[in-house]
């Protein structure tokens, strides 16, 4: 199953050049991320971080940069989930624009236990299950 | 030769976990690669753009993010270009706090004519010589 | 008649404090009026700057911050215009959370033509007639 | 006694049409606060909020926008004190180039005790005497 939502390219999103300034499509992952435990998990990210006690911290991240995005285009973000492991998950995120492919990233985020100093935590079974709802297929 | 700098961790970089917000560190970068173009390369970031019309947009990039950087964290930045195609470049940058690497950036960036509609152009021999005194020993 | 739309608190809006930085407050304004032009005043943000070249500058900002925001909060905000001069208008911002106000923005922005260098130009008659709609009664 | 310090206008605080958005003229305040504290008041903004448990959320702001700040632009920021009350204080920032004044912030600021959920707490006399230096004269 994929994850899919839309977001706009807002005025602020967009630098000198009249595109989308890189960092931002880093903050509209995150929205998506938001996006995907909110509506798509199933848990409020907010309560996910201050009830629950986890978050999901970046370890790593490659982002492809295809095609440039400009101020009023509507995009479509796309996430899967492309491998559930001990204390970690890589996920990926599309962004087009029609048939056209903006940007793609894929993230590795830790499963990590805030109670405390942020420390990596297995997966717990029933995360694993509604994570896995998402795995691409391989 | 490495190119150097220093940035300060501020409160607007950070977020509800106190920790700096990954999208920050990549405005970072950006403010690195301005003050290497500025103070490393010997032309004003502006001018590069608005006289030049040349800019640098990103074509790929990976991130690690290995240690955590909070509020008030003094980072020291060192850039270095790993590679110098046709076209584009690959730079690294390294932000660490003392001796503990925090994250470090490669960065595939794109040498653009921006006259018009921004399009990929050979580097030129001067700026090739220029970028190529920061190249790293291989 | 007011325009009313609504506007989740994210991840990223917030800061070590754990509630909304508050320039982001101005960001998530500036995205309200975005909104409104797209939807009350029925003309595209973007083509309003691109095609019809006009944009609303911001010559002077008052901002009330009453109660803070935090990260899930899930806020409505209501626009009025308060004033229509001759190359300028008054707006009002008002973000809620139920019946509790949080921040309430009254801004003065510039009718600019932005042919050129932007300058302030009069309000012609068809925007003054659609800006009107949304004038509060005094 | 006025705080004055430097900041350049990065290609990341501007928009599309070029200038700087205007939120981020609110993200300068923020940071030329910092520095006033860290460089003109004596302590450390981190270690404000983390040690001594005190920060200055905002009550109430306004901004004249005079002139447009462009990328490359470096700005002169001015930053004096106009009231110490009970619990809050006025203090405005004037970022200018050169002669050119081109923005002046004007902001409340509420001495806030961070031990528990933010409350507005007396300006002790220690602190009362720091800010009391940048008194501009009436």
């Amino acid at each position: 199953m994929e994850f899919v939502c839309k977001k706009s390219i807002r005025f602020h999103h967009c630098d000198p050049a009249g595109i989308v300034f890189y960092p931002q499509c880093l903050v509209l992952c995150n929205e998506v991320v938001e996006d995907w435990f909110d509506e798509g998990i199933g848990i409020d990210f907010y309560k996910l971080h201050a009830e629950i006690r986890r978050g999901v911290p970046m370890r790593h991240l490659e982002v492809d940069f295809i095609a440039p995005s400009m101020h009023g285009d509507d995009l479509t973000f796309t996430l899967v989930v492309n491998r559930i492991g001990n204390t970690s998950m890589d996920i990926t995120t599309t962004a087009a624009m029609g048939d056209e492919v903006r940007f793609r990233a894929k993230q590795t985020v830790v499963w990590a236990d805030l109670g405390g100093a942020p420390r990596a935590t297995p997966i717990e079974g029933e995360w694993r299950e509604r994570f896995g709802r998402f795995l691409a297929p391989s």
